[in-house]
């Protein structure tokens, strides 16, 4: 059957619903294309479940630092339920009602690209009068370790769903997925081992919230190597790897969380010229430089791999099939991000490190994230800190990160305040409220000389 | 004796003290005069043991919301001896260091005005010259009840000292105070009566927030009773207080939170022709018109009665003794403030009838505060609306609403983009992080229509 449309989107995930929804609200005729499940890895083994993993113990630790209370957990079994719960044990019918109201066909398979505008779905072909956009996000890496890929190491997908504690774990990567699961892991009572190549956790954020992340899981009993890359990899009943230096680490189960790569073999590259397996490259308005009717969003682009850059990207690429004149003005390694580990890590911009290295002249400041009166009772006496990098030409925030305990919500005003490029002048007169840990935002002005 | 300075301070609460020191910093010699405790009432006897005493139920209620612990509490026994070391046992030492590195002369006793840049401390005489900066802030206001004063109620220092919990506690009063005394000594097991004369609590923030307010304090068992003021008060052992409507209200203990006075009787103002007991009036550079020398900041002024802004003020007093050009541009009813009931309340700017009342062309758009992805993990499912006020002709924010669970470090952004004026269009591009609860400033601005 051959069906036309405005504009065909590949991949429901949040990027590619976002734009079929924003489309189908203008009154577009939209076709959605998905072969999985509507909502995509991020609701279903990613952000989603991996925080519902992450959040009881976070919790229990704050507890723990406000006198008065008594507490005991997590019970792994409740965990996993409400786990269950975030991912809707892996049903997406709670997600069609809202492309339904935004009038958007949903095609289920796998769909295809096959020449100008027109997309492939089995027997099946949706014709795009306006514009095909690819939303087709990425899977887990596998690197060629020898012996990798016949221990049948678990990718984030197993890793955030899996029906019980693994009794142990060794992770490949520690970035924010490798971090974040072995604090859940660990925390459930897993006994983790979280292998890293580079000499540091989280290497492109700060150095002192890769510091205070380390500290913390190895408080929590996670046996962190960082340093030597794992060389090879054996499974006879659990799984031995080995790494540079010859040690070895052993759990039940591997985890292999060394980065990830774009979906796009299989899905008719080829057809249009482009070549499969690669990030779809697109200029700041979101389209293919090669055909002025293909836009990519969300990880299959590769600019940023954060379910809120795709889902701000497909706003903006439904705005220019819309007609309006649209620019990604946050993007790539200074988007805005949060890795959910305790010390939560925070960060909008560039690091001091990638500040200078991008040749801007800037001073970097630093305070105690929870070094005020809202940290007696928010946070108390936790570990954390809290920088600003300052562009000195413009008097400019450019950076911030912000560690310590629940930091996930004070990130927005930083991100703004990055954004709109507000003067430091102006920040000022901005007065956190007393008492609250908001306050570090005084302090670091303070502490810069105003 | 008689000793000079470039400038006095009369008052080390937070304004006075905040003023001292960065004076000090800037190599001035300064007095800082204190009747009482370093720290002042916000310290001692205000939003440092309230916050003490609410912050583990608020906790609690997170626990319970979070699959996977179990918690009990909270202690009164602990938590009141956690309040204790929050306000230090009411002892200031702890607060002297801070001063000293900064050179600041502390002067214990009652400072008073005696004439143009002096001021008399007992029998020491104090000459400023440069300026004198009065810091004295405000006390409970006692309404003229018949009864009242003779039941000996409590005021706010006595309801966040006390060192028992009272078994039942009538609170005249449904503003800031009254409303987080009402929850913390509530919470704590006390059977409390809030009596509010005006038609709904928090008279002067959303009425969605007084709502949700009302409503969380009379799920917590306080029995709530809006509209009809206090017209007698007996005490015989108990206290009982007659309403406007004949009903009547008992309780051990009987606290008065109606509004606050300047401290400026007995200072001497009559010495250079002021009216003591009235706010001593400033401009925008919180300088006297009647005396160029003479500066107020905090409570004293009446513009403000917030502690962030106190201090915000003392920044700004400073700057202009140290002869920059200062403006205050966050004052009044406009300031941020955070109420620290459950839900929390937290808001800047103006709410949608004061913005109308000014008559500014505005509109307002609301969404749940926890009806995004992060509030599955945070504030899950608990009551609370966010609200922006924007400026139509400017699209800009002026005000922000957010009530909610944990919403107090959430409103720090808003503040930014309020002060900033950052147009709409800019905050699009400001992308909050997923999952957080942040993501309800793009539902926010969704709705408005970007």
């Amino acid at each position: 059957m051959e069906r036309e449309f405005d504009v065909v989107v590949i991949g429901a995930g949040p990027a590619g619903e976002v734009a079929a929804g924003r489309l189908g609200e203008a009154g577009l005729a939209v076709a959605l294309v998905e072969a999985e499940l509507v909502g995509g890895e991020c609701a279903y083994w990613a952000c989603m479940p991996s925080k519902a993993l992450l959040r009881p113990a976070e919790l229990l630790a704050e507890v723990r630092r406000v006198p008065g209370l008594t507490a005991h957990g997590p019970d792994p079994k409740l965990v996993l339920e409400r786990r269950d719960e975030v991912i809707h044990e892996l049903d997406d019918a709670s997600q069609l009602p809202w492309l339904e109201s935004r009038h958007v066909t949903l095609v289920r398979g796998h769909g295809r690209l096959d020449g100008e505008r027109r997309v492939t779905v089995g027997a099946d072909v949706l014709l795009a009068r306006k514009a095909v956009v690819l939303a087709t996000g990425s899977g887990a890496a596998m690197p060629p370790i020898p012996g990798l890929a016949e221990a049948q190491p678990w990718s984030n997908r197993e890793a955030t769903t899996a029906a019980s504690v693994p009794e142990s774990l060794v992770i490949l990567g520690g970035g924010v997925v490798g971090v974040e699961l072995a604090q859940a892991w660990s925390s459930l009572g897993s006994r983790v081992t979280l292998v890293e190549g580079m000499p540091r956790l989280l290497a492109r954020e700060e150095p002192f919230a890769s510091e205070q992340v380390e500290s913390a899981l190895r408080e929590a009993g996670v046996d962190v190597r960082t340093g030597g890359k794992a060389v090879s990899v054996a499974r006879g009943g659990a799984v031995t790897v080995e790494l540079e230096d010859g040690s070895v680490a052993t759990g039940v189960e591997l985890l292999v969380a060394v980065g990830r790569k774009p979906l796009t073999a299989g899905i008719g590259l080829e057809s249009i010229g482009l070549e499969p397996g690669k990030p779809v490259e697109v200029g700041d308005d979101l389209r293919s430089a090669a055909h002025d009717w293909l836009y990519a969003i969300g990880d299959v682009n590769g600019r940023s791999l954060l379910t809120h850059m795709g889902k701000y990207q497909a706003r903006l690429a439904a705005d220019a099939i819309l007609g309006k004149q649209v620019e990604l003005r946050s993007d790539g390694a200074l988007s805005p991000r949060v890795i959910f580990s305790d010390p939560q890590v925070a960060a909008v911009g560039y690091t001091l490190a990638g500040a200078e290295e991008a040749g801007l002249r800037v001073r970097a400041v630093d305070v105690g994230t929870s070094a005020n009166a809202g940290g007696s009772f928010v946070g108390r006496d936790a570990p954390g800190t809290s920088r600003i990098v300052v562009d000195e030409s413009r008097r400019v925030i450019v950076g911030a990160t912000f560690s310590g305990a629940e930091v996930a919500e004070s990130l927005h005003a930083a991100t703004i305040a990055v954004i709109a490029e507000v003067p430091l002048e102006t920040l000022w007169h901005a007065v956190p409220a007393f008492p609250t840990r908001s306050e570090l935002w005084l302090r670091l002005l303070e502490t810069y000389g105003l």
